[in-house]
């Protein structure tokens, strides 16, 4: 069966839906249920309809557009991806395993397909963190790594509530029904572009993607009196910033010499209070984020960097407090899926590469629940999060009949 | 003649406008031209007219209460300070000054003295930065150290110019007529909390200010590709993080190394672009605070900070500019001045230490255009700019009592 990927369709659509933006185009903002969001979800669901899939949100806001198939008892096979946007992002994040997805179906009943297992494509609610400082919110609630008695709990920067701003997005379901059971779905691959630079450099328009790396984030925190940048002498100082430039240092070395070019550790927020260029800093804060494919060598990595953190807190006579926000476990992708994708490179005869996806998406919480898989295509200079991110039509159509090879093998299997 | 300072009434006078603020007592927050600001001045212009003083403002408004000499011709005596308060400062800087001058007048007044110079109590325009980024606006416009040009330049966070901020506040006289001629003044002395610790330190009750520290600041800014937290290599990474991080440390080693424990430098404020903690920093900014009483020896400080952070972003692979933002010199205050108030000190049998400046004031600039002084009180803790910031009644009086008795001098020498 032959199966043709309408590339130039699928760019038109990318490029329509990165025009429903809080800001101008080529910056893409669309903030979760925000009017842009919600205008998106509108516009992506009249999509799925016109392909002849039926679609359904669940409590929290997941949109699932199924094609049905033969055997509709068996577990689905699901792609997806997600669209929401930080501000002033570019237009492929997420975006392209949703249309993309979208397109691989189109593609597969165009040539003919007649799945066994229906197959579901997933738009996941807020894999950003960007309003409830939380991401993933979608796929964390389906794999049940996020109680669904906290979205009364957690808050945006208005004080509204995640339920309250599901609901009022006429997101009124149950959520706890929005929690999958394990296997619900028999297979999960999500499309996505890398944002990262291998691909570009090694030349592969595919990267099959092994292992997602283990997120985590801590918060430090140094303290200390204070005072008067002119009045206070060197000598009488115990300045919580010093503490806090040494402990970046750490971090960056902490990374450097794990033993494995996997860990990374990024220190890319920083408050200072009161932040005055005539006073002492009384307390400074920095979020820390390390990742691992080895979640221990990650845990290892933390601890290095808190016991740096509080030596120079020490040195510097200033108070120490350290908060672990989240500690994510990796994820291992499924070797079948892996091998489905791997046939259907050889037989487009598209050069790939195995990888490990250094960020974390909702593949991190779906393979929790169900096997899972990720396909990679090139980043233009592993550009993400910014207006200037490119993958371009052909290597976006390239990863997208990738998909719908492997969706075919996977939804034609018993 | 014996002059008895009425300590009672400068400290309910001090409490009562404690609470001319826009935050709750203890708290202080008086932003230049600020409804609070406005009252504040109403009500020092009130207290100063039942003493008997004839009030003007200039262009800039500045306020001036005059107790006119019996030789009015003669250049006048001047002392003053600023009541205008950082947000969440406390209730003693600067308005010791102003408030503790119009008590050393009306103490003079009582006591039967009859000056030959006329004596001027000065309430400065803005002295802290808060509303246009620039301390001193008063002082500088007076020492004709801001040109007053730059009035329709210089703008607020609202966009607001300090010529439109001034005049929509009534003072709507012509700013350059605010400008000094040298030697208008005989003197000028400002009485102050020490906003350190050293008098506390050594248990004086008075310091005898001999030279202000000379303020700069430094920008500094490093920029890099950025990129995203998870996906972008340890060996592949030009984080400006890193290079601020060795040059908040270099600022410190540059001041320690000085030579002299009256070299400060600071790093107070710190910009991270994009800051978001999944997100290598592209952009980040430092202010760097450097102050010696040396001039020259400061400069060398800043020289050597540049330096460093140029080599940091060298190592990093990251771009680097710098722009310094002021560099002010130092001033020396007029030995007789210093000679009148240690002489008032033996009178009073109150110890005294000569000491420096490290905090600037309007002084700095009055400095430039007449023969200025400072006498310091001791501050609690060496703390400032803060909610607990204090001195006791009795270390107030005693101050007013040394800034009587210097301004009697001085208004008596022909």
């Amino acid at each position: 069966m032959k199966v043709s990927v309408d590339g130039d369709r699928l760019s038109t659509e990318i490029g329509t839906l990165a025009h429903i933006s809080s800001d101008p185009y080529p910056a893409v903002t669309r903030v979760l249920f925000s009017g842009p969001d919600m205008a998106a979800r509108a516009w992506f669901t009249e999509r799925c309809q016109d392909a002849g899939l039926s679609v359904r949100a669940d409590g929290i806001g997941n949109l699932f557009a199924r094609w049905e198939g033969s055997d509709p008892h068996l577990p689905a096979v699901a792609t997806g991806s997600h669209t929401d946007a930080i501000p002033l992002a570019g237009q492929f994040d997420g975006v392209v395993g949703v249309l993309g997805g979208l397109e691989a179906i189109r593609s597969l009943k165009a040539a003919g397909h007649r799945p066994r297992r229906s197959i579901e494509l997933v738009m996941f609610t807020a894999e950003e963190p960007t309003r409830f400082g939380i991401g993933c919110i979608g796929s964390r609630i389906m794999a049940s790594s996020l109680n669904v008695d906290q979205l009364d709990l957690i808050r945006d920067a208005q004080g509204m509530t995640l339920a309250e701003a599901a609901s009022a997005a006429g997101y009124t379901g149950e959520t706890a029904s929005a929690q999958l059971p394990n296997n619900h779905y028999a297979a999960f691959v999500e499309l996505h572009i890398e944002q990262g630079p291998r691909l570009e450099a090694s030349g592969r328009p595919i990267g099959l993607v092994t292992a997602i790396a283990a997120p985590s984030t801590l918060h430090v925190t140094f303290k200390g009196p204070g005072g008067h940048a002119g009045a206070v002498l060197m000598s009488e100082r115990h300045d919580p910033m010093l503490a806090a430039a040494e402990t970046m240092l750490a971090v960056d070395r902490a990374a450097r010499s794990s033993g494995s070019p996997d860990t990374v550790a990024t220190c890319g927020f920083v408050e200072v209070s009161p932040g005055a260029v005539n006073s002492i800093p009384r307390e400074v804060g920095l979020l820390i984020d390390v990742r691992d494919i080895d979640g221990a060598r990650r845990d290892g990595v933390l601890a290095q960097i808190r016991s740096a953190a509080r030596d120079a807190a020490e040195r510097h006579g200033v108070q120490f407090d350290d908060e672990l926000l989240n500690a994510d476990p990796p994820a291992q992708c499924d070797k079948e899926i892996l091998a489905a994708s791997t046939a259907v490179c050889a037989m487009l005869g598209l050069e790939s590469e195995r990888m490990i996806s250094r960020a974390y998406h909702d593949s991190l919480f779906m393979a929790r629940v169900c096997p899972t898989a990720m396909i990679f295509i090139p980043s233009r200079g592993g550009v993400s999060h910014r207006p200037d991110e490119y993958s371009s039509p052909e290597q976006i159509r390239q990863g997208v009949e990738v998909l719908a090879g492997t969706l075919q093998r996977l939804s034609e299997s018993a």
